[in-house]
């Protein structure tokens, strides 16, 4: 076995030649070091304290005093794995570590360590300690990559991948203003990172710009637990669009106003709930569809409601698809409105186009795992990650381990010190394959 | 025709007879005063200033600044008509009037001035400026009745006649530390109008201790001004049932989590408010019932709701009916339990026990009604009124006139002119009727 000094000075030759083995670790005989799995799973506890509730998961809200203690504590680990952390203007930190050779553009590795109100311990954080391990590790076995490499934990990603899309350039100067679920404006807690919305676009990066994008996440859906497969190679994520949907009748006195004489828009709410779950499910395909939040006015028990204002989120992977599933959702309200003396108004509220994950990427996270002798299946992402928006510069792989139970979103969440690792394992494998791999 | 001493002196004559004449005023040839349209609906637009919105209506809950100032120019109004206002321990405002004879019990004649959030400008308050022109009518025609009486403005009636119910002994004290909709506890609330919630037993009236009780009401429903009908006989006040009713499913993520794999509380919630209707109409009779209150756990578009909590109310003239149709709805909702994943939770929150109208004073209000060529319909209230409270402490009656379109707790609410004047002319008719039938 070679040792470090001739392994980087193999890696130089290995990418100056025009066909690169298909796996430069087994070609150079060497073993691609793995991961200190009890220190990322330490340091997942550890960062569990920041935000954490009485019922065992966080609220660490992007930008709430929690989200800036605990990058606090992101940007200590950084400088342990020997990565040199900034803030840029758009509040993303930034650890990087020198590749050898400078001209090349940067692999980017990251996640994000913000969460929902009530949310678990695993959603980002994974990702963002596994980014951080890996680092280390390349660091402890004195390994050097050609890229340049950046490790990025992205800000408000629950709230709508703000950082992420800030340097893909798809933020609308118009959403700073638009309120987080800390209470600050986007622009408020940007500034409160330690970032400067003045200076926005210079965090901008075009496509073309990155040699690529690596993301580790838990599944957050139930397959890779319930069949016991280790690691799932993401194909692509959904595309979300959501709408607020304003159902207007006639509020009156709840005593006095006869059945038939009612114009309730929750009744006709209620129908619409009941359209959105028949439609979504009468279409072949893996399209979901919800109503999270409903509110009816003047919401008294004692008043038929006039107006109730609820949303609507629909997912797939093909943004046709999704816009077919609507449509057929608003010709049916149209019937529940004309039986129920009610109109629904549909306002868009937030758009994630679909991205497809690189093909190349995927065949190496595939191939990593299976060096790994880990199970591995193929599969699209259910929600929204940052990956989508680098997919948007450049080529992206995303490596999910298992959730225990499906369960994300809440303190619930769990996956296993052991997945964790695999996960982290594969990102690093995978990575020091990309970097063979990639200009 | 008589001068207004030797009409007196006739009243106390007649009330000594055994066997009163049906209408003393018509046995005595002497004309029954009419009251002043004019002033009374004077007296409605400048009681409209007090917590005047943009649309229109009124914002006078019970406790606001706005309620004590109308109350103040209430106690104005009273002291015109020769009324002497106090206000009493549970913060009603009272204003009386020397009978004839002293050792009679109190005639009572009454209504509320508080609105709900964004109500009209007629509810309670035709009734409560029926009542005081009523008086001043009597004092100007000096016409003294053989009862003592009593105008009494309820406070808090919109919020659960906490005013009447003090008086009839039905406030539990538990609820005086319940929060009204002026963000003050009922508690407070009475203090700040001026009463002492420590004396409250004081103002408690059993039953027996009243020779009646009227009341002017706005209709609140449709059918008086669709079938132009004068005047209302209310026959009863419906009861009213409340519940909570939690649905409790699991929270999760809405990308993630297949449509197959949900245990959706929201969809749950909505079968069950599409439940009450159905259940509400499928049974003959006049029963309401009505969901209007909801809200979704935790609440992000982005979030399959794990818990729901909406409100459920019936009302209906018949007690065991409103347990009847609350227990289909009891079981059906198990059915939808099953389906969804979920599971029900049903917390009472407010009942009012149905009221019926004393035979005597429905049979008065129609003659009265009659003799001033007014056409009358007998119908129940589906509103619940300060009158049930009266119910439980002596004869009760109540006069409605037509609400326009039925539009009521909302500031759309409007009673014309006219039939707001006609119905304080049946008022002020039926209680000298009634005063000089009355033991």
């Amino acid at each position: 076995m070679m040792n470090r000094r001739q392994f980087n000075a193999a890696l130089i030759g290995a990418a100056a030649t025009a066909a690169l083995p298909r796996d430069l670790f087994a070609a150079l005989r060497v073993d691609v070091p793995r991961v200190n799995g009890g220190r990322l799973n330490a340091h997942l506890t550890e960062l569990s304290r920041f935000g954490r509730n009485a019922v065992g998961g966080v609220s660490r809200v992007a930008y709430s005093d929690a989200d800036r203690e605990a990058r606090a504590y992101v940007m200590e680990l950084m400088r342990a794995a020997k990565l040199e952390p900034t803030i840029d203007a758009a509040g993303n930190i930034i650890g990087r570590r020198a590749g050898q050779d400078a001209s090349l553009r940067p692999m980017l590795v990251g996640s994000h360590i913000d969460s929902v109100p009530e949310g678990g311990n695993f959603d980002g954080q994974v990702g963002s300690m596994g980014a951080i391990e890996v680092a280390q590790t390349l660091s402890e076995h004195s390994i050097v990559t050609r890229h340049p490499l950046e490790v990025v934990i992205w800000q408000n990603e629950e709230g709508g991948l703000y950082g992420s899309r800030s340097v893909s350039g798809d933020v609308n100067p118009r959403e700073l203003a638009n309120v987080s679920r800390s209470g600050k404006t986007i622009a408020e807690g940007i500034a409160f990172l330690g970032g400067d919305v003045a200076k926005l676009a210079e965090v901008r990066r075009m496509p073309g710009s990155i040699a690529g994008y690596l993301e580790l996440h838990i599944e957050q859906g139930g397959t890779l637990a319930r069949d016991r497969v280790n690691i799932g190679v993401v194909d692509g994520i959904v595309g979300i669009n959501q709408w607020e949907v304003t159902v207007t009748g006639f509020s009156n006195h709840a005593g006095t106003t006869a059945m038939n004489a009612r114009r309730d828009a929750l009744l006709a709410a209620a129908r619409f709930v009941e359209l959105v779950n028949r439609t979504v499910i009468s279409i072949p395909g893996r399209q979901v569809g919800t109503v999270g939040r409903i509110q009816a006015f003047p919401g008294a028990p004692n008043v038929v409601p006039g107006k109730v204002v609820c949303t609507l989120e629909l997912r797939d992977l093909d943004a046709k698809k999704i816009m077919m599933v609507y449509r057929r959702i608003v010709a049916g309200a149209e019937k529940i409105a004309r039986d129920t003396g009610t109109s629904f108004a549909y306002q868009d509220i937030h758009t994630d186009i679909p991205a497809v994950t690189d093909p190349r990427f995927r065949a190496v996270i595939a191939r990593s795992a299976k060096e790994l002798e880990l199970t591995t299946r193929q599969l699209p992402s259910g929600a929204g990650h940052d990956a989508q928006a680098m997919a948007r510069i450049g080529p992206t792989g995303m490596i999910f381990v298992p959730s225990q139970e499906g369960i994300s979103h809440s303190p619930r969440e769990l996956s296993t010190a052991g997945d964790i690792t695999n996960g982290a394992n594969v990102l690093l494998r995978s990575l020091l394959a990309l970097d063979s791999q990639l200009g």
